[in-house]
């Protein structure tokens, strides 16, 4: 498989002429070979009409076929080897460790997804039998199962060019739901993007799926996206980036003649405590996992703790003083695309320059124009709760701690918070107390909350939640990573007295396929 | 408890001072006495300040306490006796024995959402434990579990004055997830609102429940119900009604600043699809049936059979000539209110205009102003491809005979529609082959696929859909009848490395509530 810099419609390698995409050497700024043409109007109108004819087939896919085909995507992004992961390297100016990282985790949320749908717990079927004697009325046969929603539009994300982009945690879940994917590929990573496309369309061949399940678009500029979103074959979107970005789909989303549901992961700034006794006993160990944390992936993770909060004195210090060393040690780090570095660049300088905040230590100096130095800034919590500009993320390896009086000041500023991916609580057993009074907001606040850690680093499993309350997400109802994602996808359909030879076989009354279900809202025995 | 004419904020009976709303006498047009004052801004905020301040109380109540609450409800409904039945008549217009019918099904949904409290199987509760010495990395522990939303604003549908209302399904479910609730009451049935309001506030008392878990308030227009919507404490919202009311909450809850889901079930027009072997067997059957669920409740269900597809011939006459000798013997019904029998006959007025449509038949005359008539029309496939307008709901009992040339068209003009909360087939076993081509389609069209009956009656129970594509709802996802209604208020919130201490009970390793929980995807062995 050769990156050929085309779109992949369906089974067919399309030369798009709407404009031209390039890669860049992230390393360098250097264009990469070959140029992507962008997608026209009439490639989308070609690829939404595969998808739609695709729907009504993919999703009634036998399940362990449907198991086997992400299975095969999974196999073909392993069989890509090394020339995937050197473009990925190249196009991302991500580590090599981590990038074959991102690719065993790609990897794995495919076969997780594999996993899911054989087990077809997802299907939520539920029967409540006919009770022909009932009085008043006889109670009709009701039964129920969930459905793919339809085509989705999954948008991919730019720092995690494998496990959040073309067949990323967004895809593999809309997958596993029974929707055909178009993917509106991030022009950071063209390369990748149709390395990994081409290993999805011979997974689609190979498995005998019909043609329109998957498709790759790239896009010159922001039109195409966007018509994506509003085609009213498309039933559902995936996104992960910006806020400004993801609400634009919303609200093309909300404005359609049939309005639909956009999952956007957006905007989180993972407010870290800590609390007294952890920062007494371990401020020094506590302030250099910070660092490490904060540097990650050049701070380029959604989940990246950009907000401490501790109430001020010599224990803060010391934490200050640890995260500082370690950060001043710390080389400038390539980030993904010149526009980010230039955006981190620009609102890093506001902060600077914000009269309620201070620099408090930079990391290494950037040796080239294309690196990102990593910053600690410091506040007030009067200052905080002031400036609302202070609440907003900042995308890159830069944080601030805001400098607290006292634990009630610094539960009045996670109250005063927006919606959060992660929380992280720095405890020991003696802040026990403390922090259960944080609990409930932080509930209220955050799809996840961690002891001692920090949020990045999202484990794929089945009790993830990579989500939360507005502006996080545009829907806290949801996940975009772990297996509860494939809920996002489907909806619930009811059929009431059906004959058993028209009904879908997992609603059988012998249950062929040993599905795990409810009868009259209680688990069927198996007999 | 007596009706006199208050909002109830928490466990206070206000006056309402904005505007008066004043019930009617359906049969008569009469004045009911008390007038019902309107809430004012200060009220709204003082309800929504209390639901506040309830949620992180109430969202943590034992699930038994919480079951027990909901029965409570319920018992309290039942012991108004006589007197709720009596106001409900009058203010509805409804028959008795329906109003008895649907006081059954209130109370019996509020102990189905008890059940489902007690089972703690909607908590969704997820455990993939620690694995410290796994490579590259540990594995954090991970524990999940769903959370109520927050406050939710309920609009009261007129006409389910008890089952779609004060404690209707949107209530009953909220209440189930922990969430507090401030209901809108709908205007044309302000006297069984406040009757069943009373016996919801003495629940919440007698079982010590944080005073704001339940507010009822009385709008004169439209701005505190919108204002509602807008304020920045209320989470999500239930509503029932029409497609512009639904859709004018959906727009307020995008444009705030947290934008909340809208769970609006709007608009419905229920096709019947008649195949040609049960047509030839069974026409007069089914007409006669068809016209008993037309005019049942005088035509204002949201399942009312609105759309009659059948291939044109011999067989379709005879199934309109026995709908139609039923219907002109069917006396004309009250109708909920002078609005909606005058909305009913403007539309009736429209589709008798309209060059496309002939009348078939009209039910029993009205004999007084407030009653409306039933009428049955027939259009040709092509006319109604033609005119979308006949595509839109009529609330009340009229519904379109649509002439098909043949089953492909009848498929087509299926795939044309908007999205529908149910569609019925009739059929007989050699018409299963045809019917199986429509399946898939109707499965994208419909929340509820039924073989040889009418949407009209809506089991309460697990297995239940009532949702359905846009417009029939705002959210296809879920459904506002039976027990799955409950995760539409529940978001899932993740624990990761959290000392058991400070984790909920249900998260506790040793699973002291006996929970249904799934450890790394799969079943937990109880020991």
């Amino acid at each position: 498989m050769q990156i050929a810099g085309n779109l992949l419609i369906g089974q067919k390698a399309v030369r798009g002429t709407n404009g031209l995409i390039r890669g860049l050497d992230a390393a360098t700024g250097t264009a990469l070979e070959p140029a992507f043409g962008g997608a026209t109007r009439a490639d989308l109108d070609a690829a939404c009409e595969l998808a739609r004819s695709a729907f009504d087939i993919y999703r009634e896919a036998p399940l362990e076929a449907r198991a086997r085909f992400l299975e095969s995507i999974a196999q073909n992004i392993l069989d890509l080897g090394d020339s995937l992961i050197e473009r990925c390297v190249v196009e991302s100016g991500l580590p090599r460790a981590r990038v074959e990282g991102e690719r065993g985790r790609t990897v794995g949320q495919l076969r997780l997804f594999a996993a899911v749908v054989r087990d077809g717990r997802f299907l939520g079927v539920r029967i409540d039998p006919a009770q022909p004697e009932r009085k008043p009325l006889p109670r009709p046969d009701l039964r129920l199962r969930h459905i793919a929603l339809g085509p989705v539009a999954v948008f991919g994300a730019s720092n995690f060019p494998l496990a959040f982009s073309v067949v990323g945690g967004d895809t593999a879940s809309a997958l596993a739901a029974g929707c055909p994917v178009i993917v509106k590929a991030h022009s950071a990573h063209p390369g990748t993007s149709e390395l990994v496309g081409l290993a999805t369309q011979k997974a689609v061949r190979d498995c005998g799926m019909p043609e329109g399940t998957f498709s790759l678009l790239f896009d010159s500029g922001l039109e195409i996206g966007q018509a994506l979103v509003g085609d009213r074959r498309i039933k559902a979107v995936g996104f992960t980036g910006s806020r400004a970005g993801g609400m634009a789909l919303v609200n093309v989303a909300a404005t359609r003649c049939e309005p639909i549901p956009v999952f956007a992961e957006m905007s989180s700034i993972n407010p870290v405590l800590l609390f007294p006794t952890a920062l007494k006993r371990r401020a020094e160990a506590i302030g250099e996992a910070f660092a490490g944390a904060l540097v990650l992936g050049a701070g380029q993770f959604c989940t990246n703790p950009g907000l401490v909060l501790a109430v001020d004195g010599p224990d803060l210090d010391r934490f200050v003083a640890a995260a500082s060393a370690a950060l001043s040690a710390t080389p400038a780090a390539t980030m993904l695309t010149p526009g980010i570095r230039k955006a981190y660049e620009a609102a890093v300088g506001r902060a600077a320059q914000h009269a309620g905040v201070s620099v408090l230590v930079h990391g290494g100096e950037a040796t080239t124009q294309h690196q990102g130095q990593a910053v600690l800034f410091s506040t007030t919590a009067d200052a905080f709760r002031r400036h609302p500009e202070l609440h907003e993320e900042i995308f890159g390896a830069s944080s601030l701690v805001v400098r607290c009086p006292d634990m009630e000041s610094m539960r009045d500023i996670v109250e005063s918070l927006e919606g959060q991916l992660t929380t992280a609580l720095h405890i020991d057993d003696a802040d026990h107390a403390d922090a259960r009074t944080f609990l409930p907001v932080l509930e209220r606040r955050a799809g996840r909350i961690l002891a001692n850690g920090f949020g990045t680093g999202v484990e794929v499993g089945h009790a993830m939640v990579h989500g939360g309350p507005y502006p996080a997400t545009s829907d806290s109802r949801s996940t975009s990573v772990g297996s509860l994602a494939i809920h996002r996808f489907l909806r619930p359909v009811c059929y009431q007295d059906m004959p058993e030879t028209l009904l879908p076989v997992e609603l059988h009354q012998e249950n062929p396929l040993e599905l795990h279900r409810l009868i009259d809202g209680q688990p069927e025995t198996r007999t």
